[in-house]
């Protein structure tokens, strides 16, 4: 029988993970704000739970997958929260993408009840979460990674579930996931820009770009949802929004600068401002094809 | 027989790409403004021309292989210059990387002699001259395009010989190639100076952002110089910065605003500042990590 893991937030993501987990045969508790998700998940054989802290009774892995660092704390913290009851030996997972600098303070919180942390925020998107074929960035110490390596083996390519270090290493790994994101995205869509603006085929340019130097995962995917103009998310602009306002604390809070994820942060703004939160962050093309003055 | 080709500019790139052309079979007239690339040319069976103009009256094919703009026109609208001494039916192909505005200009001037002109700058740096895999972007007529493919893959990988579009589309090609690799660049330079400032290991960093969406050739290979400190080029700092300047002066000429483009330019005007000059392009991860008050 394997171990009953203990599942907190059931959002686009949270939910096919949790899925995943029940599939791979282990027994599931699961808690989440809105009672949809709660309920589907119920129909696939978990058993809900009336709060965090009945999660943490009743199972000793407690895996955490929520938007935002207030939330994470709340759900850890906060009343009734999985940190009140958490079982001896217990094991916090937290996979969502918060500040680094909250991770580290969590874990320190959830070492004094004899618990022990992991952070292990993951990309790959909705795709990659309902293939479980998630990459996950870990921070924690090594034999509880080792020991919970199977678990994230349920959600993720066994190849790409990597500890990078200590606690909060696993949110700084994705911070500079996006980082790298971010600046190569803003270039891709400075080039389709110019080629657009002077009547070049972007097409050619991109199938150009690829075969050298500038070849990349963002010119090639969302260099594709630009020239189709398709920007179905994918992964939402509000969320690369909120990670890249955590890099940009992060930054400050680390003694970093960081000039060009800040002026990608400002590209985001403009997006979301027009109207496009819910578009997939590629969109940012169109913050740039409008400064050019093209559609 | 195959045609003569006339070569002017026989700098670290221009040498081994004639020399590619007389391995192929190709008579070949050469002139530069230094005489030890000229005789080293001869050496290996090339023929050497006073002017510019001498090589126009030898050679049906003439290729240029300068450093900026100013000295393309000098060659080819300078005194002694190619288009005063051009055949009829010659063709003009420009390798350099220079503005696509003055390409058009220059373009037409060959037009009116009744000859061609091609604008193909290529990317691969001197391993890919070396290697005769250049990749060539190539802007023009589809009709002299097709007639000097098998001149251009004497230099050139054949898959990535690609006719982008009309006059000076080779050049608009190129400076989106130099801008999303700069994009790419800032990005994995941000991402490494907040991983070692933290003191995240770095490498594991990069494996792990090499498996998702993050990954690139940029983050492969310049990011394995800037973890490694060699900054032996590769391609210089220097030259770099002669293409953003070209694509930012593209950018206002154009109607395009290109905001991180400007910025990355910035980031190697401090490089140079610096001192960096000669150091391969990836050293703007160095700027970035002085930023962060890290060696």
């Amino acid at each position: 029988m394997l171990e009953t893991i203990g599942f907190i937030g059931l959002g686009v993501m949270g939910r096919p993970m949790a899925k995943n987990l029940i599939k791979a045969g282990h027994p599931l508790v699961v808690h989440s704000r809105s009672r949809g998700p709660v309920d589907e998940l119920v129909a696939s054989g978990a058993t809900a739970a009336g709060s965090p802290a009945e999660v943490a009774r009743l199972a000793p892995i407690v895996i955490t997958m929520l938007p935002d660092t207030p939330d994470v704390e709340l759900v850890l913290t906060g009343p009734h929260g999985v940190v009140s009851a958490l079982r001896p030996n217990a094991v916090v997972i937290d996979m969502s993408s918060i500040s680094p600098a909250a991770t580290t303070r969590l874990a320190a919180v959830v070492a004094s009840t004899g618990a022990t942390m992991l952070d292990a925020p993951v990309s790959g998107g909705e795709i990659g979460a309902v293939n479980g074929s998630l990459s996950i960035m870990v921070g924690g110490d090594e034999a509880t990674f080792a020991r919970m390596q199977p678990v994230l083996a349920c959600m993720g390519n066994p190849e790409r579930i990597v500890r990078i270090g200590g606690s909060g290493a696993g949110q700084i790994c994705k911070i500079c996931n996006q980082v790298a994101i971010g600046g190569a995205l803003a270039g891709v869509s400075e080039a389709f820009a110019l080629a657009r603006k002077t009547g070049v085929d972007v097409a050619r340019v991109r199938q150009a770009l690829l075969g050298g130097f500038a070849a990349s995962r963002v010119l090639d995917v969302h260099g594709e949802r630009m020239l189709t103009g398709n920007y179905a998310p994918g992964f939402r602009a509000a969320l690369y929004q909120k990670d890249l306002r955590i890099a940009n604390e992060a930054a400050a809070a680390n003694g970093v600068a960081m000039p060009a994820t800040a002026l990608v942060a400002q590209l985001v703004n403009a997006l979301v401002a027009s109207g496009g939160a819910d578009l997939d962050y590629a969109a940012i093309g169109t913050v740039l094809f409008g400064m050019a003055g093209i559609r």
